[in-house]
């Protein structure tokens, strides 16, 4: 059924790119798209150290490219190899070496499809923590970095080739939740309004943008907790946390509040949350 | 901006009820009412145990149930005492004493505030691992637990007064997310297509429902690796996840799907999706 939404897309003006790593998906692929009267454009996915989707020989990259060029109804368009599990290595010099040799295994391929006269329009690509790499190198032409246009604490954390936090020089955080304190019973602790239904915690907790006074230091589904040591907030203080993971808390919510100055310039729908299926 | 809306609420037909921790809101939440001639029911909230909202004293809680009962547009409604923190401790006697605590403590207020003239119409509390306890305590009167209906791998894991896992015993599981494998390009691995923007992960990661053969070890945006050391599974294989934590997990998806007998029988939406602010 996901194939069949995939073939129809083509009809409504989107250029449809999907990742093959099997080749038993081509013929159903190509059986979608002829049904439908379209073209889907493929490309083979490369694991190339994620150790998630996507095959891991030239071979193998070969095999499933000449399949899809030889299958009507699908254009064979390059190569998907991005190298997730490297990104957020906090080391420069590791996240270097991790790409040599993904960049090493992604030439290989190309020159071994080129062999077969199968061309790569598409290689494709590199994160915030690589992307100079694969910028670089002669071999990627298309860049996959997402969180760079807001940074997360997470992507914060790893370094530059300087040593430097990303977040304290090739980038700023241009995310915010803003959360309001809700209680302050106790002397020395606050509680926020943004808990796990406002973000995710998978890669540690939010940090309290601006402050080195109070720090978020438990989070439940409604509710967060912040140290307030000196007793400095007052309830309706506003914050502003920078979440821990920005993909997974975009997704929990319905619209980006665009400020500029202190004022509202823009309001964008968060028009793929929810579309995980 | 909060208060004002919450104000509004009885207008639209629905019965307000506010927790309140703060002397301070009671003039605030009183004024509200009486700019849009509305009432709000007010209960005090106590911290029992949870370290989150609420006050900690009798006389913190006869305070503001005085101010509330005093305050035009305001009613006083009784006591919001749920201990959060000792739910999802494993063993029953340890929960068992923490809710001794709490109930003895809620007790006092209680009758502290009879003392001042002030009945509690409302005494809530309680949860998924502790119901019993206040459920027969003979002082709460309102419980709150939520996750029974669902069950999720975390609280699943607790024991029963018999030693048994909840979810082997007391309850079932009816909470699931259908996942199918969308790679298998290396023999002992699967890759799914639920991940982090499909569940929350913060206690933990999902299970595999109904299977020893396969395990969910790592959960990344878009995807989840099925680790699959006999190579039993296929491309497009469905299988049933039971999330780590029920609430953010039903938060991230717009819609349940109400299957009996292996049709679908219901589509419910979640309707307080996204609503955290």
């Amino acid at each position: 059924a996901k194939i069949d939404r995939l073939a129809r897309l083509p009809k409504l003006g989107a250029r449809t790119l999907v990742c093959v790593d099997d080749i038993a998906n081509v013929a159903e692929l190509s059986a979608a798209a002829v049904r439908h009267g379209t073209e889907i454009e493929c490309l083979v996915e490369i694991d190339c150290g994620a150790g998630r989707c996507g095959v891991t020989t030239t071979p193998e990259v070969v095999a499933i490219a000449r399949a899809i060029d030889a299958a009507p109804g699908l254009k064979f368009a390059g190569l998907q190899a991005y190298q997730g599990a490297m990104q957020h290595l906090d080391r420069y010099d590791e996240r270097k070496a991790k790409i040599e040799i993904a960049v090493a295994q992604v030439r290989d391929a190309v020159e071994g499809l080129k062999a077969q006269g199968l061309e790569c329009d598409i290689v494709g690509g590199g994160g915030t923590g690589s992307y100079y790499f694969e910028g670089t190198s002669g071999v990627y032409n298309e860049l996959q970095c997402g969180s760079y246009a807001f940074m997360d604490a997470d992507y914060g954390r790893i370094l530059d080739a300087g040593g430097r936090r990303i977040d304290e020089g090739e980038w700023e955080n241009a995310l915010f939740l803003l959360t309001a304190v809700m209680s302050h019973a106790k002397p020395d602790k606050a509680i926020c309004d943004a808990g796990l239904k406002a973000q995710s915690v998978d890669s540690g907790l939010p940090k309290v943008f601006g402050r080195k006074d109070v720090e978020y230091v438990k989070c439940s589904d409604e509710h967060g907790v912040i140290a307030d040591p000196a007793g400095v907030l007052r309830v309706n203080d506003k914050l502003r946390l920078v979440p821990g993971h920005c993909d997974p808390t975009c997704n929990v919510h319905d619209w980006y509040v665009g400020v500029r100055g202190g004022k509202v310039e823009a309001v964008w729908p968060v028009s793929a949350r929810g579309k995980a299926y």
